[in-house]
């Protein structure tokens, strides 16, 4: 382990964050709030001091090997996550600072889980903390550093590789730091649009760059208590727009950017995510078609919903607690598969469940004819041993990393759908699970260390389950 | 797909049934249960019947290929089901012929899942029958017949290999006939060892006789309504440690026939099995100590449950439903793990999950050091590509298997709880899940259209998933 690099990129991330946190500072002045102010304010003058003190010079020579970028991911998230607590506990909008933690790493994660029962009750600036979280999270806080730093030549891939969802990084640009910009520039263009869209949908500009943060960072955490429920139903089918446009691949975006329509409309996995959203839609509609007044109000909510989770948003616009077994199991289902990699969701991922029911179709076929060579196709390109590899020890440490949670939460004795469905909201970053951690509650039932286990989750589902393990492997911290 | 020599092989079995259904008919004359006699009789004239008509004439050449041997495998467990199933509705014991289906596919996979609310009602012969199910099913009904007939040649393997639980099939003795004939030696003998023991220990003979098929068998059928509740603690602490003695691979005990007592103990797989067995007990016992009184007490139901749940054959001793949380998650982390490979018991098996942490470890230290060459090995020999391969592809076909089950099983509206040990309980061939189909309940819940569901993923669950799913494929029925 470099040490001194892992050090200088950490105190870039904090003078980042000090940037950051200035605009929910900016926020309270507005609002008046005096206390939230000053909070914001001095957490950032914490973070540019860390910040300043982390990275006073740069290491020679600079080389980033796979190991640092890791190490350098992981603590930087865990770093941004400890800073960006402590306003929340200085305004006095979350007393206890884990819970503040658990937030905040909810936040950034855009896992949109909450501790809090009334957040209509905290501070704009606090509120808008929140969302802000969720957009800076989105898209990756190193791929911003890399769009606007020229941070450290070539080897940034490694730390592109450790934030970005998805089993391979697509590179859009041949230069990293022009992915990343290219990236950005297409975010922020689906921000500004939704937040005027929902502005002209009648949502003031408060609550729609809040919502905005949450859609297209796919977060979930709102500003009202009953999440989108009170919101018109044109602004619900917007924001069912934006989250499923937010969890589909971005070389989509770019290929209609380069005007390479069918190349665009050709990507299986984003095809896959369609049809699998189409799907659970219809059958979940027929399914509460008794629950609801119109089919017009039924549909809205069964698209709502299914596009929440299955981008693991997590926002919602009715209690799915209290559909019938088959709807929740189906959103249960969905949790797991998750948005499309290179997007801003969270979960498995489609592409990944697609490798495996190829991998799967493969090893059936070649029991019946033993003889025959099949290679595994995605989009007319065949697939290497080591994507197929990697794919499944992903999964497989999805599902070790899974189960352990469930043991080590249920010292809470809570009821195994509970506990089941916190692991899923958390790993997959949806936020919202069923029972009592269900759309209309929250995490504050669970202990102190519980709440740990699920902030580990949250953070291993966003950075794809490695860079979390493998700073626990002792052998990772030696020095070269 | 050659249909000639299918048809041949499935004659055989229903012979081979119409023999093991005499003896079910032996203990109604004894019990002078007239009805009940004269209903397996008829089943096994209906068996030898059907059994000759498929059977007349031997093809040639006889050269049994993978996909006849899966095929032959999961049409020949369909096959023993629909007729075993037969006399439960003759003698009036169970009424729905779905629901007798049930009960023997739950018997001959050695699930122990039953639909009866009142086991001690039903007829002495039905009760032998059904734990009989248990004992040929435990170590295979085609490995029956191989060790008795000289079948066909060398090709053998493949049926074998279809039927035998874990990822590779040890080959015991350089013809299969022989390692056939070894491994019902060895089940005999131990089945016996068990039968006398109870004798003395005070159970009668009926009982110990249907006791020990579900316990050598890993089964779990019993014939008291409360499962093994009351009985004597010595009488299930003996059932315990033939339950444990049962999931272990049955080349730990060739090789101590062999006088190989370094190599038996040696197994790292036996090792693992009795390693996580012990922590299993001392973690439960702490946790339900409150709720026995001794110290004895707590440890035997500890102990037993664990035992029960590891080796998947699903006795109980108390109702660990009303156990914490911590306990009952511990329980349905064991159902997945399941027992030994190359045993009588079910589950992913212990070497599955060993190999699977092996690769995962694999794959985080290559991350720490990319140009680490490092090899997977299990008991000293490096472990091949293709078998880890096969390993990914079984543990996610296992888990797509499960999901779906879970999906279309929640059309009941039942909890997920319920739902989600339902699957656990029959994919892994254990017997009692939680909640409503908790050690005190039963499946008698489910519509038939789930119980079909649940009997698909007991026959899957048994032959280890791939025969069951090849014979759904179209491709598979193609003549040549």
């Amino acid at each position: 382990m470099n040490f001194s690099i892992v050090q200088y990129i950490l105190g870039w991330i904090l003078r980042f964050e000090a940037g950051f946190l200035l605009l929910p500072a900016l926020v309270g002045l507005i609002y008046g709030e005096g206390k939230a102010c000053v909070s914001y304010l001095a957490a950032a003058f914490l973070c540019i001091l860390l910040g300043l003190l982390l990275g006073r010079k740069k290491p020679t020579p600079f080389q980033l090997y796979a190991r640092e970028g890791f190490t350098s991911v992981a603590l930087g998230w865990v770093m941004i996550s400890l800073m960006g607590a402590i306003p929340f506990v200085l305004a006095g909008d979350i007393p206890s600072y884990v819970d503040a933690m658990f937030e905040t790493i909810s936040g950034f994660t855009t896992t949109g889980a909450s501790i809090l029962s009334d957040v209509e009750a905290i501070s704009r600036a606090g509120l808008f903390w929140r969302s802000f979280t969720h957009w800076i999270g989105g898209m990756g806080v190193f791929v911003f550093i890399m769009a606007v730093l020229p941070l450290m030549g070539g080897s940034n891939m490694n730390l592109m590789r450790a934030e970005s969802p998805g089993p391979s990084v697509g590179k859009l640009a041949p230069r990293v730091r022009d992915t990343a910009k290219i990236l950005y520039e297409l975010y922020i263009a689906i921000t500004l649009l939704e937040i005027i869209l929902l502005c002209v949908f009648g949502m003031d500009l408060f609550d729609s760059m809040a919502i905005t943060f949450g859609t297209v960072g796919t977060g979930g955490f709102g500003v009202r208590n009953d999440s989108l429920a009170s919101y018109s139903p044109l602004i619900q089918n917007t924001v069912t727009v934006f989250m499923i446009l937010s969890g589909i691949n971005y070389t989509f975006y770019f290929c209609l950017l380069m005007r390479q329509f069918k190349e665009a409309f050709s990507i299986e996995e984003v095809r896959w995510y369609l049809g699998i959203i189409a799907g659970s839609v219809l059958l979940i509609s027929f399914n509460i078609r008794a629950m609801y007044a119109t089919l017009e109000e039924t549909v809205r909510h069964a698209f709502f919903q299914v596009g929440s989770i299955i981008t693991t948003s997590g926002f919602s616009t009715t209690d799915f607690n209290t559909w019938p077994q088959l709807s929740k199991t189906v959103l249960v289902l969905l949790m797991f598969v998750g948005a499309c990699s290179g997007s801003t969701g969270g979960g498995i991922k489609v592409s990944r469940i697609l490798i495996l029911f190829k991998a799967i179709g493969k090893e059936l076929s070649m029991m019946i004819h033993p003889r025959l060579v099949k290679k595994i196709k995605i989009d007319t390109r065949s697939l290497s041993p080591e994507v197929l590899q990697s794919t499944n020890a992903y999964i497989a440490v999805y599902f070790v990393i899974a189960f352990a949670s469930l043991l080590l939460i249920s010292v809470d004795n809570l009821d195994l759908t509970t506990n089941f469905t916190a692991v899923a909201a958390t790993l997959n970053n949806i936020g919202p699970g069923l029972e009592m951690v269900g759309p209309l509650s929250n995490f504050s039932v669970y202990s102190s260390f519980s709440k740990i286990v699920l902030m580990f989750d949250m953070l291993a589902g966003r950075l794809e389950l490695f860079p979390m393990l493998i700073i626990l492997i002792p052998s990772c911290w030696k020095k070269y």
